[in-house]
């Protein structure tokens, strides 16, 4: 059933007159002088957003009218005349000549509107068995597809990025952090293909999504299924769905697809701010480890030392506003009964604006890694601080000494303690003054006291050794880049 | 100090090349297929939505420039140039005629650039003893501070319409309800009355709101105030401030303001849902209390019974847009250190789109409730089922036979049985049948069995007495209705 | 490397008492009078929430230690007597004969603690090649996959509990709603199957979180790997995982296991806060279409018909409370630098919380959907008012008759305004009525006017027919049923 | 009216038998193994959390109790006993021996309850005029209003601990920073003073929300007033409020004070996260700014320099706990009739736990500030690499040269970019080399290019110059600190 904007001209029934009158008139002033119409008009029509649909709207339409055909409800040269007639239709939108109108409302009547002055008759064919609400939840539904696939390809382009840089750097040590203290000395390598790991899980989110989501809600029409002899089935294949809707309640009423992809979205956001984070933190002057490319970052016109790491402050900061969509779209649905309430117009900006913020995000991200300039003397000299090879020597005492790991421990606090004293590193105590604490220590320990050492040593899977970082490397690329020859 | 875009050519420096070089430039395919300065031109600049801010921004320079003139930084007649440039420029953008360009940035940089061509030299001086960090923050705090003004107008108009329904519905009974149930019999007036009161405390918080960001953040410049002997009293007092900040820092690192605002906002947005929601409820098949205007719903093409309340749904939707920018916000802000950071910039969008987004809520609502055609009958049928005055009963018990509270529910509960066993309303309960309960019932009893006689005898202050209800329209005119004779 | 509390007496160094001194202390009043040693011990120890993953715990525990003596890191007889320990630690706990001692922290450390006191020496071999930062990841993903094992236990309860009412009401008639107005009738069980799909879809989800959260972290140690030839593929298939972590730092850094999860049950709150909405209309006077039963209402001391739907009312307020949790956990993460931040403690109590309200929630739906008592003729009757079968007779129109949608649309609402005039249901209007306004209207129409034809007639694949319905609940049971026999 | 819990054995009734029966009760089976009963137990009574409203709940009943005698509703040695007895329950849970009953399902009826059991007849009159919508409303009421003065003291205390620190580095000199980038010198005093004004305001917060919370909902009873001759306004002015309400089904239905208190709360909350995040960077390795004290830091068992900000960070992470807060209880409210729905006793939890954290982290803050050592050597040093004074050179070109500011900027910029040229500081670069570059320059210049004269020259209303940071400091203590003999 097609619902219409009631005549927004004020009817001014006898009843309405008697409590609401020219009293309730005086109320429109100010913003919203024309009076109700004016507010419905701004309030109520989706036009303004959901033209960006058109493309889904009239790939759908087409399927719809191929499938009445198919099955006899509409003949096969009206079917002919419509999907001839929204071609066009989509032409002239593609080459910005279409004018929306928003007395029509939304990109649903407004195609078809369009479709009428071109074929005339058979357009009003077009909407049999069908309603706008299996229509525009099929139309969310293939434009949220379509996002997915261009997310996707997104994040492998930041994968081959993040790949990239970590095979360059598969032996630059860095201090590897927790709390933001130097913990052990790590690859930057290492450091970057964490990264690798997040977007794929990313990805894999988003693929689940995709999965759950590729079920057509065609045919479940206004929300009780059809009495016409429609092949739901003929229409889900045709435009690339696994499978019809089971039950055509919850295919027009349910808007789990989006809030799922919206929490993939955001979980995704989440993740680039730590990068965006470690990026900034990267390229502050206390830290040097990095030096961002011109193009990501703006300056000072009298200072030109500074680099202000616009982009990656923005992609942290934008990650807020798709937390913000996810928020509202549950906010929205909280509560409401089946089916169809007009509440659920308020599912397409949060998830328009996300794809594009997350978009525009995942773009910059990787433009920032494949450009970054990597200071290796700034990175290595951060590990020397402090005794960040502490539980190297502990693990030598474990190791070869067989001293349980708590007494290590112990031990290797001790050696610290006497290292700090004399102002020296682990690796400059004398091999006597550690024997004074533990007499069995042999020369032998250290081999594990340098940086280079340490890295190498932890070369357990998923550990930080360059030659695991180059392994994972190659695995990496087989596991997500599809087009490996790109990253050649 | 004014930050610039770097040159977004890609300079490929040497090391950059390195490591990056024709590799990383594979990555730019696709959506971004123009390279690094395409995502970068696509995320940093704010002109795109910053505009909504020219008149604040111009509103600022030109208390700026007077300052200036006054304390002898810049001269008097380069002072006057700059104003009367600025009023051109303010013409420009008002008639539709001035173009924004996205290499500039921003709204300050547009304006000031303009400036420049039409005034020449002088203009370059404007930006003394300023940076764009006090400016942008003067700009969004000059913002809101309109924003919140037209929103309480708005809250006003509301209130005026719910006091205007309140007063012809000061008698007309109801069912009043907790958990969805019946409960006791209220007044519709005292119902419409009760959202009077939380739409106070929205402006309430508004107001507070006001006066907090009522401060102007102008000198502080960059972020540690400026070595020029400026005044910022007097340009806080220009601008309409009470106050110039504290603290540069401060003034120009946090966003405290804009995120009190949402969340006023966000507030005001939850208590129209509710009402929202009543409206949907009562103009349901099921209840048939009111009956939305024309005007505020939609309907169907075939079916004209259908009233589909298109403007209660989506103000009651648009909540969820409205605590996703408040969720937004505070996500931006988390954990950023001082001064400003780029992610601040992220806070705008949040507040215009929120602010809109309020501002119709609440004029659709104001209309609906203005418009809405109300049925006393079943109001009144709908106080018939059940026993909506077994607490008048009960209380009837306490006052006067003395029983205890919780004694005379005991008993009030045996008379229902007994009612309910019989088939019958409390009030045609024979009176020997009552005394079998209890021998000390009078005939008494009876008068307080009617709803009538129920919301007449709940005339406690706050109460739902017809009199009470009258007299809290009255005074509610007095303390929120400032133009009182638009009500008249 | 073990994080340990440093000494909380305050040493009150040169340094701190030079600019803190007793001015400081002066600070330590009220609430916090004992000094900053008692805030830190109250903001820093876990131990009072992550108790709960005890048993998690204790099994990686075991497991770890079983590969460390397998790959000879530590002697066979250590690990059995470790294993024995820890056993019986575990019983202790299940049975509540263990201490926990908030100087130990959190439950880590309160086990091995407690370990050492039984087996001695043994104990301190345990943590050798293991940190608390890949003990904790451990614990918390085993401790969700459990949660999601339970949930998918509870969703197919709920599951089971609506397609059982959904058989019994295969045909039994309601009117189906948009904007909660009648729009066409629909079956009451094909209305409750809606609920079977969303939370396949929910189970759907919380099984590929599970799948993506099965990986161990165990092996990452503090974040870089270890120098000890470990087995972290062992480990991992011990303890039931899928693989072992591909990047330390990744392993121990991440949470968005736990964020995934929570938005896969924000999500499923989401939906039975539709369903408690539509129980708690349902119940309402206003409609009477069900019945809770008293085992999940309240009623009134003295008003007896009053059913509070309190379970349906908690479980659509408990939605806040979940998706605060996921809110939180995102807010958390966002911007944190790799690897351990001591914020991420933050992120079980959101888990914990979570997972029992969402478990009641669940618990609470299904009792009321297998309880509830049907009221099928109030259903019925609310399908006679208005002209829900407006549709069937265009439909029919276009059918028989050929006519184009939009014309058969435009024809029935001329009979339905004929009938509205008339004051007579469509299926009362005489045959030549319906003809003066289109003669090829035969008799046969009046055979889709009843509301049972019509429900009938809905026979496209997820329409409403009955037998549709019917048909749908065996599949259902067949695609999410394990343990059929339940529910013969 | 009182709720009362209806019998949770399984009546069995026909009804459910037939469609519900022993299929229903296959159900409950694993962790609900004990059917609905046991379900609802779980999920409705609130005497496991609202138990923390004891004291609150007393004191309404008391001055309830008084004001009935006063209008003679109930006989004074009625109210005498029934507040003594009041005054016992209070001591005997105050110590901890009360036993709370969940079978009575609130701390109202426990109260009340034990009330009957102390002083048997009279207690059943306490009810009267009272319901516990009404009571339940005030109880959370005087609860927030209680944590705000808490709050208040506290954020007065983390003050003090700032503006302490302030006066001692009122001239220690370090990097302004914008975009994490050093910008211009400031002193560490004016840095520290911005967060006294954010908890100023925050301050502001609590305490409007804390006058807007302050009216008495009691008389409003179950939702629509009474018919005793109650004196709201009497029991207002017992309990310390401003005023009675002003409309009884408001009064009970509306929690917004717990939603502005719960924002306050994320917006102060997030502002300690920003200090927080700064305490992280000052103590890490890179910056060396700040030391924090031991109490507030963990180190490692075997590396003493680790100093991790465990405070800090938990701070930082505990703001998504508060947001979290925040979001549940807008998600609670959206959408909800009027008046009292059971989703509102979600009210409590949320409210309870953002209090505790929000105490908790600001303990730690003010911990931490007044305990940290400042390291003023490496604050210096980290301005002297970039050009940080190139906007006091800029400055004095326009101050002492009358140049614009766009052409100032312009010729230091060549300025920098010669002294970077030959690698020198601007304070080195020799006069005639500046005067190739400007030859008005003049030997003056040097005066401002000190960070010290930076700092200095700094000296407008709000700037970071020494002496306005002792001055804001004195005025901040007599603005912020009420108790100034504290901080002596």
């Amino acid at each position: 059933m097609t619902a219409v904007p009631r005549k927004k001209s004020r009817k001014g029934g006898k009843d309405t007159a008697k409590h609401g009158g020219s009293a309730a008139n005086a109320l429109w002033g100010g913003r919203f002088a024309a009076g109700p119409a004016a507010v419905m008009e701004q309030i109520n029509p989706s036009i303004g957003f959901d033209r960006k649909m058109y493309r889904q709207d009239i790939r759908g339409s087409i399927a719809h009218a191929g499938m009445l055909a198919e099955r006899g409800i509409i003949a096969r040269e009206d079917a002919r005349a419509i999907v001839k007639g929204l071609k066009q239709v989509e032409k002239e939108i593609d080459r910005g000549k279409f004018e929306f109108k928003v007395a029509l409302e939304d990109i649903h009547m407004n195609v078809e509107a369009r479709l009428n002055e071109i074929i005339g008759a058979p357009a009003g064919r077009l909407h049999t068995a069908r309603s706008r609400n299996d229509q525009v939840a099929l139309d969310l539904r293939l434009w949220v597809r379509d996002a997915i696939d261009e997310i996707d390809r997104a994040l492998e382009r930041l994968q081959a990025a993040l790949i990239m840089r970590a095979e360059q750097h598969a032996q630059t040590v860095m201090p590897g952090f927790t709390h933001l203290q130097p913990a052990q000395p790590v690859t930057f390598g290492h450091h970057l293909l964490a990264y690798v790991e997040m977007a794929g899980r990313d990805r894999g989110r988003f693929a689940d999504a995709r999965k759950r989501l590729n079920v057509s809600p065609l045919g479940a029409a206004a929300l009780a299924g059809t009495s016409f002899a429609i092949d739901p089935a003929a229409t889900a294949k045709a435009l690339g769905f696994d499978t019809a809707h089971a039950n055509s309640m919850d295919a027009v009423a349910d808007r789990d697809f989006a809030v799922e992809y919206l929490a993939a979205a955001a979980l995704t956001a989440v993740h680039l701010s730590r990068l965006a984070e470690e990026l900034v933190l990267w390229g502050s002057e206390q830290f040097r480890f990095i030096r961002l490319s011109d193009a990501f970052t703006t300056g000072s016109s009298i200072m030109p030392q500074k680099r202000n790491a616009d982009a990656a402050e923005l992609t942290r900061g934008k990650t807020g506003r798709i937390v913000g969509a996810l928020v509202a779209l549950l906010t929205v649905l909280k509560g409401l009964p089946l089916t169809f309430n007009k509440d659920m117009q308020e599912d397409k900006e949060p998830v328009f604006d996300a794809t594009e913020t997350l978009l525009l995000s995942i773009a910059a991200t990787a433009g920032m890694v494949a450009d970054m300039k990597v200071n290796k003397q700034a990175m290595l000299a951060a590990t020397s601080g402090g005794f960040i090879n502490a539980t190297d020597l502990a693990d030598w005492l474990v190791r070869k000494l067989g001293m349980p790991f708590r007494e290590a421990h112990h031990t290797t606090g001790k050696l610290v303690k006497l290292a700090e004293k004399r102002g020296v590193a682990l690796g400059d105590l004398p091999l006597e003054a550690m024997r004074k604490v533990d007499p069995r220590i042999t020369r032998d320990v250290y081999g594990v006291l340098s940086v280079e050492a340490s890295v190498k040593s932890r070369a357990s899977p998923g550990g930080t050794a360059p030659g695991n970082v180059r392994l994972a490397c190659k695995e990496a690329r087989a596991r997500f880049l599809k087009a490996r020859g790109r990253q050649a």
